[in-house]
């Protein structure tokens, strides 16, 4: 998995953090790409990197707030002009689909592929295709706010080449067969038993994208153990108050929450404009309360293996 | 006047151009400034300007295409977010009220300042104000589409300093009076008429923004011996009938057209994304029908005196 950092500014652009935005590259699936939010301008800066607004399967949208979703209708249009054909999903609260069905009715935008929305309006699971369930769990903001959980399927175990050589199976399909766990009957008649062979499942990654919310206890459940923790945090730890009144989490609350919740990599974004230039004091002010944090910064790519 | 080019591109976004807007300030009322379109992104083209949002108190709209209004709902929001109070007027086709008044709606975005929306349905006089009158002319494209025409009110002659001298005027608000042309009488009675003392008055400035349109025999005699013409020339002019085929002008009709109206300077802009690097040579193909012509490009900057 690839995350890309097309928008880590909060409520208003400015020209070292634009509106909020998160493109997921499925690396081993190169074909499926993911969209998290999708402030204006994210489309140009989706031009900035190697995503493809015609391999964009799904978007998910937080909370209808316009920095986190003026980009859908361009984006929309823009990805019918390069001949996408193939179906997108849009996964967001009440309200999205009047707003994308009239901006593009108004400008006369016509689209070359279908558009489905799932409307989001609480926690829970929301689909288990092609190997990752989703879950969304409601946050705690002043208008509804989401944070999606991604978990993989668990992944079986390896062979255990080593452990099989001493009895010289033949090639073929036999071998499906033992990695699948299944009884197999060698010519010689003698019988293996395929669990014998193959090593322990790997657990499937999980990675916790939030919205705009103010520190949720029920959040620090739904990201327990995540490989990868993505959370708001607005402001400095001093503006506690500020950052409460207005839906918002510190950097403080976000890293406290991370611990609690024990995840083994938290990412802080929408981080207010105020603080440009300051990043290394906001990273040293998390790492106090926890670590491994990173600072998302515009265009910055992390990759969890 | 100064002009930021802030987009020149057509129909969706590149690395080299972006989607439609202009933006103008009056540089002898600094505190006015006015926007032509509004494509997504047109916030954060403007971060790289001296333009303020909260100092931009007029939108005109060409037509209600995605890439002319999408960066609407995020403008208009930022502009109160950074403290803007005075009215926003916004004139444009049917159809632009409620685009932005839903998208503020479910964005839950409350503004500080008023905004006010003129309807633009035909050609005919828009406004006379604080000394430009502005222009409506309807222009042929797949949608109502219009170039907006500013016209400054005429200048009042200079005062003739040195055919005034010999009298030997004391001083005084006498000279607000000869420079309004009036009749004065002199303390040892020599009556004198203001008009004599006076220049000839200053023709003021014609500008013609177009919006995206096939060529218009209507734009010759609307824009007949303009100051400056910005008309779009999305393609080349090989591509004449996949430009009428979409509503477009090419860079020959474009250009002929101006040398038609006998405007004194020509710009083109909503230059398709495909000629990216050509711009020498589009200028080249240009200049074989009219000069002078520029081709606009992102962030130029043109200054009519």
């Amino acid at each position: 998995m690839e995350f890309y950092f097309l928008g880590t500014g909060a409520g208003i652009p400015s020209t070292e953090r634009n509106v909020s935005a998160l493109a997921l590259r499925f690396l081993k699936r190169r074909s499926i790409q993911w969209l998290f939010d999708c402030g204006e301008a994210t489309q140009q800066q989706i031009l900035k990197t190697p995503i493809s607004l015609s391999k964009i399967e799904k978007i998910f949208i937080s909370h209808l707030h316009g920095d986190h979703i003026f980009g859908l209708p361009g984006i929309i249009g823009s990805r019918s002009f390069q001949g996408a054909t193939s179906e997108l999903v849009i996964y967001g609260p009440p309200g999205l689909e009047d707003f994308v069905t009239q901006a593009l009715k108004v400008s006369h935008t016509y689209l070359k592929y279908p558009i489905r929305f799932v409307e989001v309006t609480k926690s829970g699971p929301l689909f288990d295709e092609d190997g990752v369930k989703v879950e969304v769990l409601e946050l705690d903001h002043v208008m509804p706010s989401f944070a999606y959980k991604l978990v993989e399927a668990e992944k079986p175990g390896e062979l255990l080449i080593d452990k099989l050589k001493p009895f010289a199976v033949p090639p073929g399909p036999i071998y499906q067969q033992i990695k699948k766990g299944e009884q197999i009957r060698l010519e010689d008649g003698t019988i293996l038993n395929g669990k014998d062979f193959v090593g322990e499942p790997k657990r499937g990654r999980k990675v916790v994208i939030a919205g705009d919310t103010r520190p949720s206890e029920k959040l620090v459940e739904f990201a327990a153990g995540a490989d990868l923790l993505i959370h708001e945090a607005t402001f400095r730890s001093d503006l506690r108050e500020h950052a409460l009144q207005f839906g918002h989490s510190t950097i403080e609350a976000t890293a406290l929450l991370a611990k609690k919740a024990d995840v083994k990599q938290l990412i802080m974004t929408h981080i207010s404009s105020r603080y440009a230039g300051a990043e290394e004091s906001l990273l040293n002010e998390a790492n106090q309360f926890f670590t491994p944090t990173l600072i998302a910064f515009d265009q910055m790519i992390y990759k969890l293996t």
